[in-house]
């Protein structure tokens, strides 16, 4: 029963939600959301991805929207990156960090990135390179840590070779991504006390997807083995493109309102952000999931129906 | 991470799923629904509620129901009970176990039974001398164990003051119940504890709600706890009274589909359960909510899109 006292939530919603939905968001909404997002004092916000307007044109303005936000010192902005062409846009932009994208699987790396998943990290190098030039930091991913659509298991041994890699590059912020909701409580701590006991120099987050139901309890399992950072997505915006109406990524106003009835700090004012969810929900009723948002919070207490009559 | 390997399910669909439909289903179709269940090799479900046919009428049918199924030795019936007249119709009809209905908070329990908590426990002793007279043996249940919707967090002092009495009345088969929600790992794991260290006589169950969306999460911690006993509702049916969209009882094939994923046996047919669950949707399609109906198993693998687009 140890858990830490203050985790960390990245706010991904304005890249893996905005990405999800089937038409563009104008930018000036983009940048009216984001600023709102800031408000609720996130540390991290998932920003945009730079990434080939033509493979995502729902982020095309990644540019303009990390240029027309309010930004604050207390709010670093990370962006996901495919390539070098994607980081050059991203350190013109201006964002404090990178995301280097990669998949666990080979099957899921041919088909998302058009390489396996070794030899998409020999393209890491000149991104290491090209970033160590600048002041934006290097973080990495992997994808379908816990659990491939296409191959099934992913074993735990490609996990450490993948880690190893990523040591070499010198990046040693990583996120594990359950990206189609593969993953369970079980798993989730056998992976992670594997790879925090080999690779102490790593620093884990959690990138976690509600598809079958287990988000908030593979975070709980997260926290238990050490990790205090996690991404979440307001509105639960962010799908799972192999199951159209199936959930997503876990939302930010159920996962910090669990962690918070936990007694877990997470910084973030969940009342303002249980107003941005209504507002994304009331635009986007379709891709909106969250409990939050339809129980309310534990504490929104209810007059007794008995009570009602009496006083009607 | 120590789980144990196999745990046991109480299906409560055909009580807690059925009384929460706005119309009932004929008695004949629900009898066809709980030998489908019955099938799925559950060591127990909880068939039905004997209480008064205007409270809920949904129920009506309790003993026919009871008395039309097909009944086999491995599985045990449980039905719920609210006073003596429920008791003997329950005995009548041929269950082999009552469940006694309690609330943790005086004010839930005035709403449900019309009385204050400890009051309706001095009522338990004719029951219990009432059901020593048959073969029918008695359990207990404490609603709203983690959390009161109308007045918040329940004193554990108080629901250690229930577990005496209920210890006083010889009834040691203990259903802790999350009735609207309120629940959270931490609070499982901090109730769960210390009640099973003063009270090693009695054997607790959980019974939660998804109303949060931390169902799954609080059943982990149950297990981490040593519980080994759990509710839930096929195709998640069950709802919760005071937000009539919010999520209700955790959906069988969810909490399954989990513990199974784990390496926990239920000895439940998962597939055949997803069958009834793609049956009751098919029913009741507002009613329904289940994360499994919509995203599949783990283990039900896609094709890659580009190498569908190979194969077309």
């Amino acid at each position: 029963m140890s858990y830490p006292n203050e985790v960390t939530i990245t706010e991904v919603c304005p890249r893996d939600g905005f990405q999800s939905l089937p038409d563009s968001i104008p930018t000036d909404e983009k940048i009216e959301i984001v600023n709102k997002l800031i408000d609720c004092n996130y540390k991290q916000i998932e920003i945009t991805s730079f990434v080939h307007p033509k493979a995502i044109p729902q982020l095309k303005d990644a540019t303009e929207v990390v240029q027309g936000i309010k930004r604050n010192n207390s709010v670093k902005l990370r962006a996901l990156i495919p390539n070098l062409r994607g980081l050059d846009r991203a350190i013109v932009a201006g964002v404090d960090k990178v995301k280097l994208m990669l998949s666990a699987s080979d099957s899921h790396s041919l088909n998302n990135a058009n390489s396996k998943t070794f030899d998409a990290m020999k393209g890491f190098e000149s991104l290491v390179k090209r970033a160590s030039e600048s002041t934006v930091i290097v973080s990495g991913s992997i994808s379908v840590a816990f659990g491939c659509p296409y191959e099934g298991e992913v074993p735990i041994e490609r996990l450490s070779a993948i880690c190893e890699r990523y040591i070499d590059l010198g990046i040693l912020d990583l996120s594990l991504a359950d990206t189609t909701g593969m993953a369970n409580p079980f798993k989730v701590k056998q992976v992670i006390r594997v790879l925090r006991e080999k690779y102490p120099q790593l620093k884990f987050s959690l990138h976690l997807h509600n598809t079958r139901g287990m988000a908030f309890a593979n975070a709980v399992a997260g926290l238990e083995e050490g990790v205090t950072d996690f991404d979440s997505s307001v509105a639960g915006l962010g799908g799972c493109p192999y199951a159209p109406n199936a959930s997503g990524n876990i939302a930010s106003e159920d996962l910090i309102h669990g962690f918070e009835e936990m007694g877990i700090n997470t910084g973030v004012d969940l009342d303002k952000l249980i107003n941005i969810a209504k507002i994304l929900e009331g635009k986007f009723p379709i891709q909106s999931d969250s409990f939050i948002l339809k129980a309310g919070k534990c504490s929104d207490l209810h007059i007794a129906p008995k009570e009602q009559k009496k006083l009607g």
